[in-house]
């Protein structure tokens, strides 16, 4: 069972899975060779020293991989520090992702199905079979399930790019039907496949950044690209959809200046931006509101991206709190 | 029975309501006094002259005045023109204000029972208090269901301050539930709320425009004092709950350049904000659509407010296009 | 009286009265609780210990209490620090803020004197009448002699909103008369008036803040409040007066990127931006090099809002130089 | 004497002095050359018609000229029109140009005299001596008192750069004196020379437009280098001075945007830039209320170079409106 | 032989071809039916008129047709007026496009030759195999070669794209050297390719227009996707450098508001943007002054995109003017 | 010969010059006053000590100063220290600046030689005799020769200026016989003259800072006065030609916001913008990824002027990469 470092005490002894941040030699007043390492998981970091059989662990890791640890906690100046007896390398495929990285408190695989019942409800077959092919996908389907959202902003977890299109997706749904004239199976489409390029736009098995073409390309780009190969596939693909589809996702982030090469044009791309928009900044100021408001206080510290402060109301028995989400899976509309 | 000005055709008579947009008088080749009119309605405009009993007539009515007026549909230069042997000011409680501008396609009536029955879902009591406040104020509830929204953008018709008004709150309750902790009784307020300047920012019983107040304060400052001199006639109104119900109504326009001194600083201020601004370009860009997409074209003329052209798509019968916006009355949640 | 905290000296004894900024306990190597208090005034800032009767102690007073405290100060890691031997809780109605935070170097009661007389040019009976009911208003008038003008900016202490207030109606005294047309009575109300939601806005009596109302809401939204409630009290004031005097407040700032939510409309809303924001930078600037250019440099530092150095020029004897601002109470028109 | 072209009348003679703006011939029905002018003088324009001894006539002046007309008017397709008997050529040096363009209400020696008595209050002796020298180079003189200030937004008629100028000073000496520290001479100087290079910019002999100089380098540059030349004159002109004076003329629009290439940086720039900007604004407002508003209306029309509409307030008898501004010379500080 | 029709003359014969702009049908004062035709060329355009034969005429061609016309000149109300006697459609493939817009004055084949040319300085074997498929898909060549480049700023003529895809390949193999480390290969793909996209983006064969897939997703992407297509038919095209190469195209405009969804970030980006920018402002300027800037003047009129007026200066004998810029073919580097 | 700190190393003796950068004196634990330095080279900095005849030495040297010093290394609290045993000021004449700055890597004569024979290929005679009149101007050569081009973003080192001058003159060469009609004396004239006031605006003897009248005026204005001032010389300058020139120099930053009072209005000044923005560029990007891209990295930091991160690629041995770029004195147009 995995021991997280916000819960280790001095004293006690360790022998759990974790990622080395930093690897670095140096010399004792003796002169003898030892390893620094810093090590992490989703809890926190902690530093780690390697004093024996120095060179035959040396060479057994690297930085950044993940690594099994037996040790003992003790106290250096006022910081609780790991007295490593015994590391070993651990492959990928063997730890779980969601030790080492924050985690999307909801149930992946019960999200995934929810949002594969969705992409049912379309009756447009060209889209029906297009979906199709993206389920199929199996190292697709993968990487869309634990990918976060962003790497700062908003769904910052391991799936937290399902989770966000999950909610878009929901809230589509329950706002397509307010107006007349909206094209449902393409805005659900649409909602699905919108974030599509994040899969391969950001890199998240050692820290949340971006990958060559994420930062080159971007997101947007990469989505038009994966599902231009998909498009290709199926045979008399209306060619005015495919290009209808595609301005939807072009277009999502509303402006030029957030990085859409174009503008919403069509009733549906207009609705898809307002509810991703605002999808996204809800989670991003309940992620921020969660993690930077003290105790106490009824103001977030402000906020640079959002440039401003965030209020924490209290309130009276009386008021209505919306406390239920929707849980996944038992969404009914 | 109103004759509308695009219906009348050369040689027939006309007995029929107009208001007065332009009055002036001329002299014919023989030296007599004629008066030249344009008359209009919600329908067009057309030239009248009043060639006998001039002087009689001349005092009778001014410019701006609505009037009852009989005369023969002649054609001079191509353009039809109204003979008119007889014209009479007809009061303003006299006539019907939908005769002469766009209206709302909806029934007022039924629009206005919807909201208040949600008004009702409000648990909170002096929330509650507030809007019974507000919709026992019969001035204030003859404006709020007349007045447009916008005289340009969006709405810009009869009704349609309240016909935004009712949208935005169903769109409210569509989508408050799906975040956790907002707080439903203050976005219901809100919703109902954040336009409520508008009754005395626009003047809409000669054209769309605005009145003096309005231009020099705004529809949310006027409706910030509205608000304020209801709350002041509640005993013990919190103040904590009055100060977030106006930021939700000085932050609904989202930022500085629209005109909000505040931006939205509470999870309910930026959901408002969101679909405000949804159901003010959905509904913008379907009016545009409708009245300026030439038949057989796909595309819009340029949009120069919203900057860019807006395509109409077709869609094969597959395709699950939503028809059958939800009707006032039978809205089921 | 007060001995400041910028002249304490090794080896004193200290008694006088302080402000607790942060208090916490902790344990001597021996065992023993401590406590750790951070007290400041307006002078400078000292870490306080008390060693004694540290229960006696620890209850009788609070973090942002002012204290009476009595010690003696000594040295510690080449840092002054006071050893607490007796403290108690002050109220504050028995300090003087200004022993605690910046002050203006005016006389607050010749200035708010001034600003009466001046409030007596006013002819119109109606704008005369409102600003009586201003200053008949006792915890009004004692917030406006106390508030500062802004948490950062400009006229940053206390009396600076006064002084402030004061500065720009004496610049529109000065002005009015240049220019054909304007409506003196009306100028000399607004500028009395223009900044007086910063009573709500700012807090300072334990640091230069906001509060809640002022972040959600703003000075410009409160002062109608407040303004609105006076009018009220008059019977028969003139509405398109009430609007401009209105306007007059909100579009102060000149652009929405500043907050105001219109932009000066009227002759005498123009003056009053340019007038207002002229005092307002020429005190921050002022006070920017007051306090930041080192002795001998022509040049400040790099003043991020205003983005730009200032320059500190040197002028032979011949030169003429401003040096005697008019006196409060002796200015002559 | 001038006969003005909003005057005359049908069947009238005129005998008069005009600017030909357009020149062009035509044939007769019956095949004889005629002559087709159009005239204008700062009152309007009307069409002109040589008939006879058009060989003559027609080399004997261009477009563009000043010219005597003899003629009659009539009366052709319901406008009036000049049967032209005499026409000749007139030296720009015999016209008044306020005849032909839009012209200073102000007296253009008086405040010419006032600007050079406020320059005498200097006291530097560089100072004086530099302003000396523009005020004994008479073609400068010539020109600085006939310049507009402006082609379209403010002070846009003859004598308009000396009014902006004069006023500008005034304003100087009423506000410096408001703050500690300012350089007088320094800010009296820069008050009279901000906008020198106008001069250079702005051409107004046959319409109100720029010269190539004043498209291409701009009155800033314009108005350093003739600064520039003068200062080369005076022995031991102090560079920091020289350096000082330049900053505030270059910096005097205040922004980069508005063709600055120096934010202000010294208080006396900040000052300068306030007083210029609102002069400007202020009078520019004027100019618009007063050609713009039509009666009985108390908005003008969208001001687009401004983005909004302005208000004309009407008062009551109890307002202090400021009827009287200060009459050039008679002005006492 | 094609007659233009700025050519024309009354009474002349005319027997040419013509594209119909408008159609429709009028009755004469006798009553009988006549066809009323806008006729179009890249010269000008006329009224035709078909008075006799009109029903079997009339259901021969169709608007945005392109026509042979036979018929005679007449004039009418001061217009010139063609009286057809003959009219039938003409295919499309039978006419010369060259004849009906505007057209490069540069010859066509030549410059592709050229561009052909320059891709074989290409060493490395991906691009080269990249160029060599986009040079045999016959198809992509032949519009390649006509389309114009822009639709209203720069080279907006028939070939214009590939005039402008030349001179910015010139352009850089002119600079490339300049600086050290720069990808030669990488830099030649790029700018032949830079504006790829444009051959569906642009439709020019009744007018120059947007496709719909221009409109709603750009030159970019549509870029984007036929280098993608080409890239999958090359066996192990390298990954990073497709991605670079995709770079380049997706960041050429620059800056987010001119629709790049990504800044440059690599070195050949950088030189890439600058270098197109400068050819396509230098060619639209060039156009604007050619067919904007009236005999004798010095002056532009001003050019709203760029928000300037263009001057264009006369020089002496002496100054060396650039007069031959280097033809097409007889580049020698 | 110099020894560099960065490799000066514990236990060495020291005797070198360097630059003292702070100066100050304490006291011994018994009481005996020394001196602390903070002394530079182009290489790095350390920390001086003189422990003996302070007296002496103290009075012998300022902060600011170039001394000689002798002294040995040694080692405190982990970093090295100078002690120093004797210290003499030298005359900044007796110094290289390039051992104290960083200097640009190409010969300064030779780039120089260079730009000189560049200015002989103009043919227009009053341009010739301008650049001649510069290249005579002994003390403006000295400090052209020295001067960086800037103090952060681009050629920030000794010889900067000149570099990045004839950079942009070779640009210039490369690229203007590529369009037609373009002016090659002015081009060459300006490119060379473009920042001609940077020698006045930056200073660089003790650090790269502004001067005061680089902070009041900038390089745009001083430079068009240095040009004014030689024009001024030369009887008979064209003065069309001499504005034109003040034109490129005023608007080759390109835009208000970067400085320009003027936007490019000639095909000239808008090539001279483009190159020079681009020559600025990538010598900006080379010198941030030379010094700031971590070894085996592919990107550099973020860089916040150019908001961005940049990456560096590696390519196979097949690409053409420009590792040559051209010689001063070799290049052969």
């Amino acid at each position: 069972m995995k021991t997280y470092l916000n819960e280790i005490k001095e004293n006690e002894n360790v022998d759990s899975l974790f990622l080395v941040k930093e690897k670095s030699s140096g010399l004792t007043k003796t002169g003898n060779a030892y390893l620094k390492l810093k090590l992490v998981d989703r809890s926190g970091e902690t530093e780690g020293r390697i004093w024996n059989s120095v060179d035959t662990f040396s060479g057994s890791f690297e930085k950044d991989d993940f690594v099994h640890v037996k040790g003992k906690v003790i106290s250096f100046q006022d910081h609780l520090q790991l007295n490593i007896t015994h590391i070993e390398r651990v492959k990928e495929e063997d730890i779980l992702l969601s030790d080492f990285f924050p985690t999307t408190e909801k149930d992946i695989e019960g999200m995934f199905q929810n949002l594969v019942e969705m992409s049912q409800l379309i009756k447009d077959q060209h889209l029906c079979h297009l979906l199709g092919l993206f389920w199929e996908d199996k190292p697709f389907v993968e990487r869309f399930k634990m990918a976060p959202a962003s790497t700062r902003l908003h769904h910052t977890y391991l799936g937290g790019l399902l989770e966000h299109t999950l909610s878009l997706t929901q809230l589509v749904l329950k706002n397509v039907s307010h107006y007349r004239g909206l094209n449902l199976d393409l805005l659900i489409t649409a909602s699905i496949l919108h974030d599509l390029g994040k899969v391969d736009e950001l890199t998240y098995h050692r820290s949340f950044d971006y990958s060559d073409e994420g930062r080159l390309l971007g997101h947007i780009i990469l989505g038009i690209e994966r599902l231009e190969s998909k498009i290709h596939q199926i045979p008399d693909f209306p060619k005015d959809l495919a290009i209808q589809l595609k301005h939807l996702l072009l277009s999502h982030h509303g402006q030029y200046s957030w990085g859409s090469p174009k503008r919403p044009m069509t009733l549906e791309a207009v609705m898809l931006h307002y509810l991703d928009d605002m999808d996204a900044k809800i989670n991003g100021i309940q992620q921020f509101l969660k993690t930077q408001v003290s105790e106490g206080s009824r103001w977030s510290p402000y906020h640079p991206a959002f440039e401003r402060f965030f209020y924490l109301p209290t309130f009276g028995a009386e008021m209505q709190l919306i406390n239920n989400i929707e849980e996944n899976g038992s969404e009914q509309e």
